[in-house]
C-alpha cells in the first residue's frame, strides 16, 4: 500500500461518505431483491407480502456508555432503534435476530439484564426473536440487531417520493433525547470530579427520551387507520436536518421548513436554557428521538391537521428552491447537517 | 444486585449455556416465525417460500486477529460463515446485511479492503449485500453480518429429523483449517520474540482452509441435482464432535463414528504430524471448516458413496447407545464437545 490515508479522512469522510464509497460498486443479483442499500431497510420479494430488514450496531463509548446506561434500557433501545427504522418504511416488523460480544467485565446478571430489555421490546411490540451470535470482546460490549418487517407491496414509503407542496410532519418532539444525554454527560463529570451524587429529579422526560425511547408503531396505526400513505418517510436518529436532507436528496425536491413549527416539548426548552443552548438548533441537530418524519399530499392537510401527536412543520418545494429554516421574522437559512455521526461524534 | 456471578461464570457456562438462558422464556408471536432460535437460522413464513435468516459476530483478538489476517480474506470470511448457515438450512442465500464498527487505527484503503472481501464473496455466491451499518469503535474492528436465504418449505433440513441408521455424512476434509491457525499463531510468535520473518511456504493448503474458507454450495446443488434431501445438517463451524451433538440432541439419536473414516487431508495430518498433534482430534475439535455434516436415509447408501468430495463417517443409532468414536481396533470413546467456543477461547 502506497501512501496511507489517515483514520481522520474516514472521520472527514463521515458515515455516509464510507457508505456511499463502499456501496457505490454494488449491482444486485437476485430477482427477490427489491431495494438494498439506500433506504432504511431493504425490501425483499418472497411472495405475497414485501420483506424488509435493518440492522444496526451499537458500540460502547461511541453510542453508549454503560456508567450511566442501565443494561435493561440498552437492550430496550437497541431493539427500538432497529423497529423505528422497519416503522419508518410503512412495515410492521416481526423478527429480530440479536449478536452481541462481551467483554470480561460484564457478569451473567448483567448479560441476562441487558436480554430483560431486549425480551420487553420484543413483548411490547410483539416481535420474535428468531436469533443470534453471542461472543467475547476483549474490551467493550457491541450490540448488533437485525430487524425484519413485512408490509404490503403498496404500502411500503420510501424516503424518496415526495412531491413539490406536499406536507412536512413529523411525530411527537424533538431534541429531549439529546438533551437528556448532556444531562447525563454533566452529571457524569461532576460526579467524576468528586463532586455530589448525580441530582436527575425533575428532568424525567428527557432522561427517557434518552434512555427508553420508543418507536412510533402508534403513529403507523394511525395512518393506516385514516388511509394515509405519506409519500416519503423516514425516522428521526441523526437529526431532523440529517433526516430532512436524505427525504429531500431521495425525493429530489427542496424544503421550508418553518423554526416556529418544530415541535420542542416543554421540559426539553427548560433544560435547554438551562444549560445555554437553542432549543430550535437541538431540535434540529439533536438526534435518537425516532420520531418519524413524513410527507402527505397537501389534500390530506385536514386529515392531517386533526390527528394527535403530529406536527405540520413545512412543505416541500422544487429542488432549486433550496433547503430552508424559516425564522419567526421571515428570514430564511440554508439547513445543513449537522446531527449525529457515530464516526465523528457529536458536533 | 445481590450478589454478582463473576464473568468466569460466563466463560464456564459457555456460549451454548448462555443463549439456553438468555433465550429459555421466548414465545413465539408472530404467525410468520416458523422457526426462532436453536438452529442454524431462523425459518419465517413469507409465502411461496420460506425465507431463511441468520447472523454472525466477529471480534478482532476473539475471531481473528488483524497480524496475520488480510482484511479481504476477513471480509470474505465474514461473510461465507452466514452464507454457510443458510446452506446448512439446505437453502439458497440470497441477500446480506453487513455491519461493522471500526476503530482509529484503520485507514479508509484498509476498510475498502474489508469491503472488497464482502464484494468479491457476494459476487461469487450471487448474494446481494442490502443494508448495513457502520460505526466507530473505541477499540478493535468489529464485524457482523446477516444473511437471508429462501428454499421451498419441503427442502428445509434442520438439525432435528435424523433417525437410527441414517448415514453420518461430511463433505470436504476438516482440521485443515485449525492447522492453518496453529501455524500463523507459532509464526507470529517466532516473529514476536525478533525472530525471522514468517515461512509458510509449502503451508498453502491450510492457511486457505483458516484465511479464506469457502461455503458449500456446490454439495447444496449436487444433493438438490440428486434428489437427495438430508434428515439432518449442520455446518462444521465450531468442531466435528461439537456439530454431531448438535444433531444427536436435536434428533433424540446417539450414533457412532469411525476414526478412520473421518476425512484429513495429507496437508493437514502432515502439519498436525510436525506439530505434535494428533490428526484425527483436530478433525473433530478443530472448527472453522465450514464443512456440511448430515445425515441420510441408509436407502441413499449408493447414490450417496458415488457423490465426489462426500465421506460417509458413521451412523446415527439409539439415543441410549451414546455418542461414540469407534477407534481402528474396535475400542470406542464418548464423543464430549471440545470445539471452538468463542467464550472459553480454544480448549
Amino acid at each position: 500500500m502506497a501512501e496511507k490515508k489517515k483514520n481522520n479522512e474516514i472521520s472527514q469522510m463521515g458515515e455516509f461518505g464510507l457508505i456511499r464509497l463502499l456501496t457505490e460498486k454494488i449491482k444486485i443479483k437476485n430477482r427477490s431483491t427489491l431495494c438494498g442499500v439506500g433506504d432504511d431497510a431493504a425490501i425483499m420479494d418472497t411472495g405475497k407480502n414485501r420483506t424488509v430488514v435493518t440492522t444496526d450496531l451499537l458500540t460502547e463509548g461511541i453510542h453508549f456508555d454503560l456508567i450511566y446506561t442501565p443494561l435493561k434500557h440498552l437492550g430496550y433501545k437497541a431493539v427500538i432503534v432497529n423497529l423505528s427504522d422497519i416503522y419508518a418504511m410503512n412495515a410492521i416488523p416481526s423478527q429480530i435476530l440479536v449478536s452481541i460480544a462481551i467483554s470480561s467485565k460484564l457478569t451473567t446478571e448483567m448479560v441476562e439484564e441487558l436480554y430483560e430489555g431486549i425480551h420487553l421490546a420484543c413483548e411490547l411490540y410483539k416481535v420474535d426473536m428468531v436469533g443470534g451470535d453471542i461472543s467475547s470482546s476483549l474490551t467493550g460490549l457491541t450490540i448488533s440487531v437485525t430487524a425484519i418487517g413485512e408490509a404490503p407491496d403498496n404500502m411500503i414509503v420510501y424516503r424518496k417520493g415526495a412531491k413539490v407542496n406536499d406536507l412536512i410532519c413529523v411525530s411527537g418532539d424533538l431534541g429531549g433525547s439529546y438533551m437528556g444525554l448532556q444531562l447525563l454527560e454533566r452529571e457524569k463529570q461532576i460526579f467524576g470530579k468528586g463532586g455530589s451524587q448525580p441530582d436527575l429529579a425533575g428532568y424525567d422526560y428527557i432522561l427517557e427520551r434518552q434512555l427508553k425511547p420508543e418507536a412510533r408503531r402508534d403513529i403507523i396505526n394511525l395512518l393506516a387507520e385514516r388511509q394515509i400513505k405519506p409519500t416519503s418517510m423516514i425516522d428521526i436518529s441523526d437529526g431532523l436536518s440529517s433526516e430532512i436532507l436524505h427525504l429531500c436528496d431521495a425525493s429530489e425536491t427542496g424544503c421550508n421548513i418553518f423554526a416556529d413549527k418544530i415541535p420542542v416539548a416543554h421540559e426539553t426548552r427548560k433544560a435547554a436554557e438551562e444549560m445555554g443552548m437553542e432549543p430550535v438548533t437541538i431540535a434540529l441537530n439533536g438526534g435518537e428521538d425516532y420520531e418519524l418524519l413524513f410527507t402527505v399530499s397537501l389534500d390530506h392537510f385536514d386529515l392531517i391537521s386533526a390527528m394527535p401527536g403530529i406536527s405540520i412543520i413545512g412543505h416541500m418545494a422544487s429542488a432549486d428552491s433550496g433547503i430552508n429554516l424559516i425564522m419567526p421574522d421571515g428570514s430564511s437559512a440554508e439547513i445543513m447537517s449537522m446531527g449525529w455521526n457515530s464516526l465523528r461524534g457529536r458536533k
